[in-house]
């Protein structure tokens, strides 16, 4: 099943879509917004698997699907907890800026707790106040929208929690990363509004793709037009969702439509470092990443992080080039 | 004018309460719950402030007000953003961990994005998996609402966007603290769910105490039963709540229902570090600050954290004695 917010007041306005992306149905009579489904899904979620059976199967016409109309699938959330479950990019960027990785980020998984009170919709600008400095970056990630999770769940039960998938663009400011960790309290002015994508899917929707906690398909980040990174979500991701699930309600029960995001899919190449597109690697999903490998290389970063014009495409296509999730397409825009 | 939560789905219904907390009257009429006042606060509240003042007047009865019926003002919210205003606070913890504090943290206030997905009633015991090791603690603090404020807000023009005034208990693991910040995405599982007052206020309901964003009235701490602290939420805030938001909405607006925390209420004692309640200083809103001073005092803490069993009451009164956002109180209880 796969479903999607249109933008309408603060929620949106929930809808039935089809696998192909090509048509889609209002779900008002059962469930109004993906939050009030969440908050009900045990009972819901039947009723919404019965309307995208009959969309499915054309005993509803539907109408036609126009990703430009959907906000992100939450478009205010009352929990977004980003972990960073592929280890090696935390590595990378901590390299980058000069710091030292402990031994046990292999093993304790890194958690920040987002802003989730005004999401981007996936095709909105990203509104800056200046581009100079503040090192704006893309991170493109795997997030997953949680029913309840009662405190101290396990890893393995964790799982069963898990409803919806989607992708999402967690926009970092790099340039104001260094000061704010420094102060001791993690991130916030560095983690600016995210933006998720048109469309979010049941786990089951993803077939083999999906397992054990893990989406075992290629994340396509395009930059200014031109494939950036294509890293496979399914390597190297240290911690499944079940982990950062359970790390995140070790003190405290989740509410419904909770998101979990995975940190910024990132593969090593031969247990290093990883390749650009154009050397014939996989690429990155962030541009703090291919600096380091600049700055190994030549001593310097040489790409420039976003500037006021650029645009970032992140999408997941299956074994059959269709697109599951829609695609997130941004520029980045100068605060009128 | 003043409003309550009562517990009731996972927003609580909306009751306007008379200022001496006897009474309330239903507000679903006008706005079901706090978060869709908040949603629509220029047309509700003229609504809620009429409510209120037949209620005042006796023109409504009313039924009687009952805070063991109260969830806190925002059962859930889609931003929690804690502050360190008092940075007397933040100084003395450091000190308490050995941890040095920069110079800038009396210029850039310190602020950390909380769990906003499940905050707990102000009468709702705390549920820990264990007490040993957690080293859990109380924070009695400030906090207000604010409606939907615009990204690069001035700290003069986001005093305007405060709606409501509450206190809060922003429970904390000491133990958990160290090292999580030491990771550097700051705090997560040390910072369990919050509880907040049973009922908030608008600013003007607070009418000479609130002055340019600081609430100028002691908080008051009971900790099993005896004064732990009463210092004045008016002394040593080097941040007022504007400067806080302003800080928050730097690189990204903040939607309506934002929570902003003041940080741990804390006042110096002839510019060094306050006496215990006991030693006629006005105490302490947390057990880390007091075994701080005892550290100072004796070369080690002697007081504990809390235990199962142990209780937390924190209110606040005007200068008639009257409470104005009725009581916190809290007792820690072992997870079943």
């Amino acid at each position: 099943m796969k479903l999607t917010s249109l933008k309408a007041g603060r929620d949106g306005a929930l809808y039935v879509v089809n696998n192909a992306l090509t048509k889609m149905v209002s779900a008002e009579q059962v469930a109004p917004t993906m939050q009030s489904a969440l908050d009900n899904w045990q009972t819901v979620a039947p009723q919404l698997q019965q309307l995208h059976q009959q969309l499915e199967q054309g005993q509803i016409d539907g109408v036609a699907f126009e990703q430009s109309q959907c906000h992100s699938p939450l478009p205010r959330a009352f929990q977004w907890a980003d972990g960073s479950a592929y280890v090696n990019h935390v590595e990378l960027v901590r390299k980058a800026r000069n710091a030292e990785m402990p031994e046990s980020f292999w093993t304790d998984p890194l958690m920040y707790q987002g802003g989730s009170d005004s999401f981007l919709a996936p095709t909105d600008d990203i509104v800056m106040p200046q581009d100079d400095g503040f090192g704006i970056d893309f991170e493109a990630e795997i997030a997953v929208i949680t029913d309840d999770v009662p405190m101290g769940v396990s890893a393995e039960q964790a799982l069963s929690h898990i409803k919806l998938v989607m992708i999402v663009n967690d926009v970092s400011l790099r340039g104001l990363i260094p000061g704010e960790l420094a102060k001791g309290f993690g991130f916030f002015q560095s983690k600016p509004s995210s933006a998720f994508s048109p469309v979010c899917v049941t786990p089951e929707a993803l077939g083999d793709a999906w397992q054990n906690g893990v989406l075992h398909l290629p994340l396509c980040s395009k930059y200014n037009g031109g494939v950036f990174g294509k890293p496979n979500a399914g390597v190297d991701m240290t911690f499944n969702f079940g982990q950062l699930i359970a790390h995140a309600a070790r003190t405290r029960p989740l509410a419904a439509g909770t998101i979990i995001g995975s940190g910024t899919v990132s593969n090593k190449l031969d247990g290093g470092a990883g390749k650009p597109v154009s050397e014939g690697g996989v690429g990155y999903s962030c541009i703090a990443e291919i600096r380091m490998i600049e700055t190994i290389d030549n001593g310097q970063p040489s790409t420039p992080f976003m500037s006021f014009g650029d645009t970032i495409e992140i999408e997941m296509f299956d074994a059959n080039g269709q697109s599951i999730f829609g695609q997130i397409k941004q520029t980045v825009v100068k605060q009128a």
